[in-house]
C-alpha cells in the first residue's frame, strides 16, 4: 500500500471536480449555475466522512446536496463513499451532490442571502468548555449566519449525541425566538426512527443504546406558516 | 397508633382552616382577600406531600403560595409538614401559605382570569400511554387555562424526572408559540443547583443521581419584555 501524504490527498480530490468543491467562495451566489438547475440546496456543515449527505443525494434527487467539511482527508473519504454509494458503472458522482472543503466560520463567503433552502447540523462538535461557545455550531454567532443565507422555506436540522449541546441549542434559539418542532430527547426509543437517515456518529451511539437528540428549527417566513397550518389542521381532527 | 380512614383525616383537615381551604371555589378572584395583602400568588398544581411549598412559603415571605393536590391524606401530610417547617411555637401555620383541595382540571373554578403570578409544575404524573395525552398538565388543554389565570408577569416553573414528560412538554410549549428560558437537560450536574428548593420527588432522584429536567416558560407580556431586556444587557457586555 501507497501512503499518501497530505500533498497526495490534495492532489487526489482536485483532480475530482465533478464533486469537489476547492474553491468554493468562487460559486457564492451561483450553486444553482453549478448544480444546472434551480432545485432547492441542502447543506451538511461538518460531514465527516459524508454517509449521511450522499444517502440523503440518492434518497432526495429532487434535491441538491451540499456536504461541507475543512478536512481534505475528510472530503476524500466522502468522495469515495459518494461514489460508491451511487454505484455507477464509469465511478461517477451523483449530480446533485457537491463536496466542498472551507471552514463554516467563512461560511457566508460561499453562500449568498437566501441561497440555502435547508442547513443539516449531524453531531457538531460539543466544545463542553464555557469558554469554548463560541465555536459551538449552535451559537446565536453562527446561527444569525445561517438566518441570513436560508430562504424563505429556510430550516435547520440538528441532531446530536450531547446532551451539553442540546441543552445549549434550546437555550440558544429560545433567545433568538426562533420557532422549533420534532424535538426529541431520544430519537430511536422505539427503534430506528423512520424517514431518518443515520450518520457515521449516529450509527455508532445508536448501537452503543445511547439516546439521541433531534430537533428543527423553523427559519423562513413561509416555513413557519405551513406549520402554523399544519397545526391548525391536526387540532381541528 | 390509632389508625385513622379517610373519614378520620377529611375531619382533622376541615378543623384546620387557617391553612387548608377545602372549598377553594369560594375564594375565586378574592384569594387576595384570604390572605390580607396583595402580595403575589405562587401556586404547585401537585404538591403532594408540601416539602417545596412550605419550605419556599419560608424562603418568600413576599409572596403568597398555594400549594394544590386532590388527596385529602397529602393536604394533611402538607399541612403538618407546613406547620413543623415555620417552628412557631403555637404549631401555627405560615401567613402566606394556604393548601387546597382540589382536581386541576377545574382549576378555572377555583382561580380568576389573571389572579396567579406563577404556576410550578413539580414531577407530574408522567401519563406515558399516548392516549393519555390529554392528561399530562402541560397538555395543550391545561396550558391554554394556566395562560388564562396568569397576570402580565406570568410564569410556569416545570421540574421532571420523566425525559418523556419533558420531551412532551417542550413540544408542547413550542406549538402554542410561549417563550421558553433556563432549560437544563441534568439540573444538579454540578450538584445541588442554586436558588432551587428541591421538592420531595426531587429529593429522591438526585439521590439516586438521575437527571432532572428544567425549564421555565413566559406567559405574561411584561416577563416576556424583562426577559428581552436582560438578554439585550448581557449581549451588551
Ligand atoms: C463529530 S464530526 C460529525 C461528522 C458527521 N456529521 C456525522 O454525524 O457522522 C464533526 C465534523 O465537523 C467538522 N467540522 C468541525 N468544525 C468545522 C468547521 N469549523 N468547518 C468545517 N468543518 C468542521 C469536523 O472536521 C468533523 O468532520
Ligand atoms: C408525582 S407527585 C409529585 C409531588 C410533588 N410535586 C413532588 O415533586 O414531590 C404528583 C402529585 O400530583 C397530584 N395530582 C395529580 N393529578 C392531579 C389533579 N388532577 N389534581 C390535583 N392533584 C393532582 C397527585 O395527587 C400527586 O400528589
Amino acid at each position: 500500500m501507497r501512503l499518501r501524504g497530505r500533498k497526495g490527498i490534495r492532489e487526489t480530490i482536485e483532480r475530482q471536480n465533478d464533486l469537489v468543491v476547492m474553491n468554493p467562495a468562487e460559486w457564492k451566489g451561483r450553486w444553482a449555475e453549478r448544480f444546472g438547475n434551480d432545485k432547492p440546496i441542502h447543506v451538511e456543515l461538518g460531514m465527516g466522512k459524508g454517509k449521511f449527505i450522499s444517502e440523503m443525494s440518492l434518497v432526495h434527487p429532487e434535491r441538491n446536496f451540499i456536504g461541507v467539511d475543512m478536512y481534505d482527508e475528510l472530503i476524500r473519504r466522502a468522495s469515495d463513499k459518494a461514489r460508491a454509494a451511487a454505484g455507477r458503472e464509469d465511478g461517477g458522482a451523483p449530480d446533485n451532490l457537491a463536496l466542498a472543503l472551507f471552514n463554516i466560520e467563512h461560511i457566508e463567503d460561499v453562500f449568498a442571502e437566501g441561497e440555502l433552502r435547508r442547513i443539516y447540523l449531524n453531531f457538531s462538535d460539543p466544545w463542553p468548555k464555557k469558554k469554548h461557545a463560541r465555536r459551538r455550531l449552535t451559537h446565536a454567532g453562527f446561527v444569525e449566519k445561517y438566518v441570513r443565507l436560508l430562504d424563505s422555506l429556510g430550516e435547520i436540522h440538528f441532531k446530536t449525541d450531547s446532551r451539553s449541546l442540546f441543552e445549549f441549542s434550546l437555550n440558544s434559539f429560545a433567545d433568538m425566538n426562533i420557532r422549533l418542532r420534532r424535538i426529541s430527547l431520544d430519537l430511536h426509543k422505539d427503534g430506528p426512527a423512520p424517514d431518518n437517515v443515520m450518520t457515521e456518529y449516529e450509527g455508532k451511539f445508536f448501537d452503543a443504546g445511547m439516546p439521541i437528540y433531534r430537533l428543527e428549527a423553523l427559519i423562513g417566513q413561509d416555513a413557519l406558516a405551513e406549520h402554523r397550518q399544519s397545526l391548525d389542521k391536526e387540532e381541528e381532527q
